[in-house]
């Protein structure tokens, strides 16, 4: 499809200015981003004699951006939401959460991801970074959807194939090779349901392939007083220690990190993935985004599971990491509207290591969305980056669109989705398990 | 306008019990809520021979519930939107606010109240606790977009008429019998911007017509301690020791109010408005929700002014009110998602004196808002309070009506708002005071 957006404003990303203009997308990239007014030049520029739309969208003046990248969530859980609420995180995860979640299998995950990816769409996420039970499944709802997705395995010491060592490396072989959608990065669930010679072969498997690793990191404070309780030091420390980082890779959470945790972010090119909903919500607290800043480390945003959350929203997780800092340092001036934006795009693209779906330019990927600036909350248009962290909401969104397919727009889903048809599965799902 | 809402999922807030039937609204009142198995006997029992309905809207499974209420808020501050943000209260106020609303005319007050009563009807918020510098003009675009509007006065010692002890006593009298849409109660600022004389007139105002009083209360550390040097005590103690408090009121923010204000609070009945939006963007604190709670006092959400939120949104005040409060109590288990709805409702209703507003029965008012249950983040199904609380969203506000009247559906606005003006106006009146 050939698509062009006329009469747009444009935030690339690359840097805070608006640009008034055009955009246009050839198969699943950008041809142009620019003014619009020569476009006979631009024609030439691009060895084209013309090109035939298969539409061309006035945008009436609204807000074309990146996609949102949400970089840490556990898609299939949607079957959790608002199951149990009002639980400690190992009160939630232990007599709650783990126990259905025994009860699940592939199929279910097929349609409880698939309901997740509705809500992404809602939201102006266009790309995920997903750590749940049965990749294949997840794949294929992400492929059918059109959804583009980073998952990473979510090893642990529990005894089964699905989190095993031996799967993951399947997958890392096989899902950064299948689809364009996809790709794989090796993980594991966190330290305290990892035994330390699982921890090992993490490193070994990834020195092996020289790739990065993610894993749930100092998302509570138990959580790291366990790991020095088990091995003197914190779990960044352990993992840093063992060669886990060598490559690369991040932690989800970061809740609790040290100066001498920070050091070895900063020093390993690591990446925070941080979750304010979901550490609101479980009580676990609020990570100390302004001192990552300070380091240089790179932050993205999270939802985490819509269990623990229970939205899929980034505009009510870029409010909270301003304002959470804001409330933890004291300081109204903490992390700025820009700084949580960059968080929600650009950051997020480094750390799920998709370097074209960061900034609107030509020749990268088209992940894009359209705000609806037409609405009571984007107005008066004082800031618009400013309106979208502090003011912004679902409800702005007006397209979005994944490697060139729009998916959502106007309020509408892909004609080819049956949308009660996935509401009614997850229904069905939560009945046939309760 | 009689209308005929069936086919619906009612929560009528008496009880956290999802109803599945009809709600019937004739003019500006409810006329039935029921399961609307036997109309015929209905109409007997209502001694109507049938109803020639005006329109019958099939709610599609969608659910019904009484429209929020904004306790506290400054409307014609959307102006401010964005403006200036990152600094804290003191300078935001001093610096950054008041200049710029010292050039505000009531005509600019009349348009940029419009906007912002567009935003609370996307929020599903059908009234609000108004405190700004021109009640005819705020008035009158209340009444002109049909918006349910409870207005207190903001006298101070700053040296004008607006916001004098006269101009107080003349709006009360007037806009409490003006428009079934408006009411009027005494309020003064805060304590930090109100001589001792002027509390001493406030006090005896609130006799002379045996009214409640409200007022910006321990929004900050800085404004209780400020308090306690100039009089020895803190500020509820000093308006109560005035006798400001002998027939109830309450106060807006209430971030810090320690044992002994909080049992004027439960002696007097007044009532606490919290604004975790604002409070959280200016980094002010967290208020002790769960202590409130556990003293019975009323508590009420308001959005405050868009300056300083920067959204008029109940749905992301409502996560803040929970989620900040398990932070503040380490406890995932604090203010829990029914505590939550009932404050954006039935106890916004007492603490603005609405009593007709509060639950959806025959006889009360028709303010109510339909929920768009046919969204990802709405299902499973497994619990529609926690549901709106933990992932609710102004995108599933699929209806928004006002005594009898649908001013808000599907995403549009009545008919009789001119949108595009309105924003338009907007702009250009922060164009001509930068």
């Amino acid at each position: 499809m050939n698509i062009r957006f006329y009469n747009a404003r444009i935030l690339t990303m690359e840097n805070a200015d608006i640009l008034n203009g055009e955009l246009w997308v050839q198969g699943d990239r950008i041809l142009y981003v620019g003014d619009g007014t020569d476009t006979e030049a631009v024609y030439e520029q691009l060895q084209l004699g013309s090109i035939l739309w298969d539409r061309e969208i006035d945008c009436e003046g609204n807000l074309l951006m990146p996609g949102f990248k949400d970089a840490h969530t556990h898609s299939g859980m949607t079957l959790l939401r608002s199951y149990a609420d009002d639980l400690p995180l190992q009160d939630w995860l232990t007599k709650q959460v783990f126990p259905i979640e025994a009860k699940m299998d592939g199929e279910m995950i097929y349609h409880l991801t698939k309901l997740a990816i509705l809500e992404y769409l809602t939201s102006g996420i266009t790309a995920i970074f997903d750590m749940y039970l049965t990749p294949e499944t997840t794949a294929q709802a992400c492929v059918d959807m059109g959804m583009r997705c980073v998952q990473v395995s979510g090893m642990s010491g529990q005894d089964d194939f699905a989190r095993s060592l031996e799967k993951t490396e399947q997958c890392y072989l096989k899902y950064n090779h299948d689809d364009p959608l996809l790709s794989y990065f090796i993980g594991f669930h966190a330290e305290y349901t990892c035994s330390r010679k699982l921890l090992e072969s993490v490193a070994e498997l990834a020195h092996k392939y020289h790739a990065p690793v993610y894993t749930h990191l100092a998302e509570t404070e138990a959580e790291v007083e366990g790991c020095v309780a088990r091995y003197g030091m914190s779990p960044t420390k352990l993992f840093d220690s063992l060669g886990i980082f060598d490559y690369g890779g991040g932690g989800y959470h970061c809740v609790y990190l040290d100066e001498a945790d920070m050091e070895i972010f900063r020093k390993r090119d690591l990446s925070v993935v941080t979750n304010p909903g979901s550490n609101t919500k479980l009580a676990s607290g609020i990570a100390p985004i302004s001192a990552y800043l300070r380091k240089g480390i790179n932050v993205a945003i999270g939802t985490d599971g819509p269990a623990s959350n229970n939205c899929l929203d980034m505009f009510r997780e870029m409010f909270l990491v301003t304002g959470l800092a804001k409330l933890r340092e004291h300081d109204a001036s903490a992390v700025d509207a820009w700084e949580v934006l960059k968080m929600a795009t650009v950051n997020g693209s480094k750390a799920m290591q998709l370097p074209d779906t960061d900034i609107l330019a030509k020749g990268r990927l088209a992940d894009l969305i359209m705000i609806d600036l037409h609405q009571p909350n984007m107005q008066p248009l004082n800031n618009i980056p400013k309106n979208l962290v502090y003011s912004g909401s679902k409800q702005n969104v007006k397209m979005t669109m994944i490697g060139g397919r729009i998916l959502y727009e106007n309020g509408r889903f892909a004609d080819a989705y049956d949308v009660e048809a996935i509401y009614g599965k997850a229904n069905e799902i939560i009945d046939s398990l309760r």
